[in-house]
């Protein structure tokens, strides 16, 4: 459900409101049902879940969405609030989701968004979700995709500022980022990756003329990745290589800091872009928005982000065809 | 002409030839006459000056292009060729063109590509274009903008590593960018620009949790800049704010680096985008793409970018109706 004061209760209730969905997945929603109640009631949203529960029910006979009641929402919040609260009960969520996952109820997890600072105010240290999930899976080296039907992209680092990732581009993580994308693309895709390497410096450095990390890091990175058999390309000056991903030349770039992957995604993909976690023992997807504090209760949020994550989590927990 | 042995003499055929520049602007082009001709020879181009000169033509009955031959292309070079001779001639070209524009004799620039490890090779240290012409002109504080009736931006900093980009995020640059920013597109538009701001790290800092940049100098920077007058906007997160500026909320973006400005530009705007050089005292257009060595000589490069380059930097010299 996210942060209850963003638009998380919301873009979740539609979600599974969304008729499109019930064929493609079953539905554990972790939430609060007084809140998710009162959240529908104010926006005027369908209530479709089909039963209340503690646990995810057995059997392979429910179909309809269902909701375990978290009962961790202050009944005080309101919409936009940013509070240690909301960031807690967010948190747990996250905690049951993977609980749940580990243990094999759930096959996936998707996870609508919360809010860092809230996050933080709740004395959690992870600066994501991404990071929160590599924590209690103590899964070692993890990979953040944005992916969708037009570009996919993998950033080499996220939530670092632009100083630290440039000092985080060095060969060994991104020999380590492409041998996760080349296992785990495969693993849920059933094909072996052409993956695109940008660039860190403009115009690719022009032989180390404005710096030495493409000669320094990313071609003996490259050069490695290829012995062991990884289909990769580059490194291309970043702004040309989106531009050749999307003419389908490879099936995803790996970029070298967070912005570099999310400046393209978000201008070609919008809503459409999914972010997927590699690494972690189980799939998990999310949206890729933020809480949108600033129309949080306003019944504004669109749920297209959500519906394609929820979409894209069955298929990836399905596993090629 | 730009380097002779990349597509520049191609793509300036191509644009002298172009019928729909004739009522735009007078044109003069700097290149060797015996380049040129074999150029059209062999890729069976038009050859569409008027006559061939050693000085711009006085009076205003003049209408066709004319060439000024510079005789300074060594009639081995070949299309491809990454050489200090070539190097050297493109230099020349740029150099005299300078001379003519501080005369008064044209009123601007429109700069094919030049190779810039062939600048190099003939000795000279100027990163690019832009830097030489600065040099040339003693200006001190010029601007690179990429407009494009889509999406302008304006980065920061230009032919630097993205490790020495970061470091130069300081209030006092961002804020002289502002004001030159603002001071030449109001000269050259008739109006003040809505100016948005990117962030420099990912979320805009979050707060500082991602890095300093934001809160230390670019919201001092910006309060100054509003006190001065100016309209900014932002620090925005650079995966929102170009979807912003396409939807018309800014004029310009200043990105706070050269792959956050070329990124967004060539994903949205391709060859439509003309690379503008402002505070020089004089009018600056460029192509806004490189040499191409890959497809020189071949006939296959494209003149869009720079016949837009050229009427451009006619609709810039004649200034705002």
């Amino acid at each position: 459900m996210g942060d209850p004061c963003g638009i998380g209760p919301e873009v979740t209730l539609k979600t599974v409101a969304d008729e499109s969905l019930s064929g493609a997945a079953r539905i554990v929603v972790l939430g609060d049902e007084q809140h998710l109640r009162r959240t529908a009631r104010e926006l005027k949203l369908k209530w479709a879940f089909s039963s209340v529960v503690d646990e995810v029910p057995q059997g392979r006979r429910w179909e309809r969405p269902v909701l375990i009641d978290m009962r961790n929402v202050d009944p005080g919040l309101l919409p936009g609030q940013i509070s240690a609260l909301a960031g807690k009960a967010a948190a747990q969520c996250i905690e049951r989701a993977t609980e749940l996952a580990l243990a094999g109820q759930v096959e996936g997890i998707v996870t609508a968004p919360l809010h860092k600072e809230a996050l933080s105010m709740a004395g959690y240290t992870d600066p994501g979700h991404t990071e929160m999930l590599a924590r209690l899976t103590s899964s070692k080296k993890t990979a953040m995709l944005f992916w969708s039907e037009e570009l996919s992209v993998s950033p080499l680092t996220t939530h670092l500022s632009l100083r630290e990732a440039v000092a985080k581009v060095r060969r060994s993580r991104v020999l380590a980022q492409l041998r996760v994308l080349d296992r785990e693309w495969t693993r849920f895709f059933g094909k072996k990756p052409r993956i695109g390497v940008a660039a860190l410096n403009p115009h690719g450095g022009e032989g180390s003329r404005f710096g030495v990390e493409e000669q320094r890091d990313l071609l003996p990175a490259l050069e490695r990745a290829r012995n062991l058999g990884l289909r990769v390309y580059g490194p291309t000056p970043a702004d040309a290589i989106f531009g050749q991903a999307r003419s389908g030349q490879y099936d995803v770039v790996l970029t070298m800091y967070h912005d570099q992957a999310t400046i393209p995604v978000k201008l070609l993909c919008g809503l459409k872009a999914v972010n997927v976690t590699l690494g972690l023992p189980f799939v998990r997807t999310s949206v890729d928005h933020g809480t949108a504090m600033d129309i949080a209760g306003k019944g504004l949020a669109s749920e297209e982000s959500m519906v394609t994550a929820t979409r894209l989590a069955a298929q990836l927990a399905r596993g090629p065809a």
